[in-house]
């Protein structure tokens, strides 16, 4: 229902990916050859952590900053000031096309909780019908923060309540796994459908999972020492350090060789000794 | 929080009360003298019931519609086209100064379930506190329908859970009961503080309680004809039908005998054949 | 670069129309198959004339109200509840496709001047390059009104200087005519292309016109009593009465003989007296 | 109609002024005790340049980036994302209390043109009439790049028609006397009244100037140096470099000595070398 990237590597300009690729977020929002609905046209984020300066304490990771809107991510003039200014050693953005209404800046992906941020595409099936159980799921002293009314925000609730930031994959497949109990319980026969970006501002988690074995499209860079060698005349790879990694809902160019499709239940995991990947939960 | 108004009577271009009086909403949106807070900026609504028209079914009442913005309502465009263009024999309309964001439409009163319409001015105390509890108490089958993240809305479907449909008076008071009992279970001392006015495209129902004993302000005006003989002279009586009623956070003008305090913890009830009060709630 | 439709006829309630037809304005907005864009979301608008009241002078027609959003129409809830409120015996709604930012209510189609609605589909060629001879070519008493940052807002303004409220198809073609007479002051071979609809509440005129000959599409809707025949089981046809018609950018459904094409440079005229069109300007 | 404040020193977060001052400009605008309004809630700004690196061409100063939004600054969620991530070594903030409408996005201050950005506190007297003169003033050059609607903007790009580049003060002094010659043709008594803040990104000139001799208010700080004397205790000056200073509407504290009046005609300049002023134009 929704396009997303995840950036990983030396502090870039987040407008070169959302904005300035051949097929960059923005223009994927118009157009989504691969996406479940052509237009993402309902609001969008973006998530960023600063670069780490010599002032800081070692190893601290401050708190990510977000901004959400509302329009449509195609024409709006903060964004483009926003992500020309800033750069950032790793970043997440969102473009929304929801279900439904409400359209607003809560219902924005990334969500934020301390240092850790959350995307989605896809959704949790017959959401009305398991909402108030999946809610009364989440850890009490978590239950306030929720500040929208999407199933994402809620899913990374759950998560949170099942020990994310210990363990962002153990956190994840707890609360995909009692939410296809809870769906179970009400009927619904594949509750879970997505992929997610899961950050704590060190290292980045994509998953590709759906309850029925079919999820929506997901794809990661090649490194780029790979791709130097592949396209040596590319000058836009000049604007990359060796570092930089994108996982990505759609492949941002038509090069061949560039983007590679991260396979059905399966966590891929950057950081800076580069891209890995491992299984994830089968389908249930 | 926040100031509202209601008015009944003969069909009306809301424009009237909302821009158009000496003190109207929009006026009290900017400053606001009787208000908790000054500036009542933080987004509005308008709720109204259509006239009924031959063609209906007798003793058919329509959904009432909305409009929400976010923007405040002094300088909102569409809030003026609209409320000259259409007229109404019963609307809402609210301005809201938040306690804290989020600022967005599902957050703007009137809140509505089916041909009900609901608006609050004050706060439950403590909200963050108490908020899972309360929501828990909504009737499962409700539950789904909670659109925004305020204490109103959660109110609101708490007395819908408590037959304010049957009862108006019976199902708010009913919910604020409930709303006390968990507040206290929390320690909070005073957990309701409100004015609050609830309409089903008939009758009026407008409560002034807190459970501290002082309430927001709330008044209502004379009757046309009373006011005709006190202003013979006033022009802009001629705008209003023998029953026009309204009700108000503060008064509209600064007329002396044009609006009258509503006591505490006192239920204003006003319908075709006029105005009347009974006591409501006693503080608890 | 956008989409729009216009209706003269019997009250009914917009969201026919623009929400609840099989191709309605609102889907065009997220897939438009004819337009020159394919996604319409940078912003829509309403405008309407009431319908006249036994109580109004004799032939009188009163000022149209205005309903302008920047939010993507398809998920706009202040345009449902509006457009299922009100009724209309005529009214013109607009979907945009913005060539370039800002996106902004007073940029958002139809314009109103007094009585007067008008709106474009399409688009003054190089406009920034003539923006100011065009500017300067409205009459200076009109000059203060332009409120937004349009092409089209400005060619509204130059018809209006140029007698459109006397006769608004030599206003309109005088219009176009010194646009295409500046234009080639600038070099700029083609500058005038589009569609364009004007009322003035009892009649709608609605234009196919470009520089080039290769106008944006147009069609109008077939009477009624023909459609009653050709479709006798056609349930939705209960909702029009026998003078319902429409003009709009594309077929608003799929059933063969609903809609014709209007021709290229021509003028068609709705009215109570039915559809008809004439020649309009010959290509530059 | 407004209120602004400017900043110069070292790299701070924006929001240190913006939103954490005793009387913050977010503040003020809920309540500003000195100005024109008391309520500013029409839509702000936000304009900051860069810090430069040591990539950097020597001398070169960027474009400063913009962030604009038409909700009240008060409860914008994301003015506080960003001015709290950002740092600048000269920023620029302003709050609008808009005449009139549009509130748009292209209406709110500071405005930008290559390097340089500008604001403005007060209106230019019965600006409908002498709109078209003042446009047709500026040079036909940077006609097409003014956005908004407001008085404020065309100031600006007549004083960029003038000069401002190479001399901001005979830049905006030519503008002034332009406007007061335009509006007395016009039977405007007092043409110009306001505060002015022009910045390239390296200096800092901030004008008090009413053609009636009575302008909106205007404060500076007192160097750090001599405010760390006086107040030895105030942890909060920790947060302020040797270099900082600021020019704002009203004071952003109520300590005695920590702000001083900027008389009337006057032009503040801050830069590396610390703050001064100068006599502006006498009123005309």
């Amino acid at each position: 229902m929704c396009r997303w990237l995840a950036y990983s590597g030396e502090p870039l300009h987040p407008s070169e990916l959302i904005l300035d690729s051949q097929h960059s977020l923005t223009a994927q929002a118009l157009d989504s050859p691969l996406g479940a609905e052509t237009v993402n046209g309902d609001g969008f984020g973006v998530g960023w952590y600063s670069t780490p300066s010599a002032d800081d304490a070692p190893g601290r990771i401050p708190r990510p900053a977000l901004f959400h809107s509302v329009e449509p991510a195609w024409n709006d003039q903060n964004l483009r000031e926003i992500t020309t200014t800033i750069s950032s050693p790793l970043f997440l953005s969102h473009i929304r096309a929801a279900a439904a209404p409400p359209i607003q800046q809560t219902n924005c992906h990334p969500f934020r909780h301390e240092n850790w941020l959350f995307m989605h595409n896809g959704s949790l099936a017959e959401f009305s019908k398991v909402k108030r159980d999946l809610t009364l799921a989440v850890d009490p002293s978590l239950y306030a923060e929720i500040q929208g009314t999407t199933d994402s925000e809620v899913l990374f609730y759950l998560a949170l309540s099942s020990g994310l930031q210990d363990d962002p994959v153990v956190g994840l497949s707890t609360a995909i796994r009692e939410t296809e109990r809870i769906g179970h319980d009400h009927g619904v026969p594949f509750p879970v459908q997505g992929t997610f970006a899961v950050s704590d501002g060190a290292t980045l988690w994509a998953f590709r999972y759906s309850s029925v074995g079919r999820s929506r499209s997901l794809f990661h860079s090649t490194d780029i020492d790979t791709l130097r060698q592949m396209y040596p005349d590319a000058e836009r790879l000049s604007i990359f350090g060796r570092h930089a990694q994108v996982v990505v809902s759609e492949p941002l160019n038509d090069l061949p060789g560039v983007f590679t499709e991260v396979p059905e239940s399966t966590v891929s995991i950057l950081d800076d000794s580069g891209y890995r990947h491992e299984p994830f939960l089968a389908a249930a």
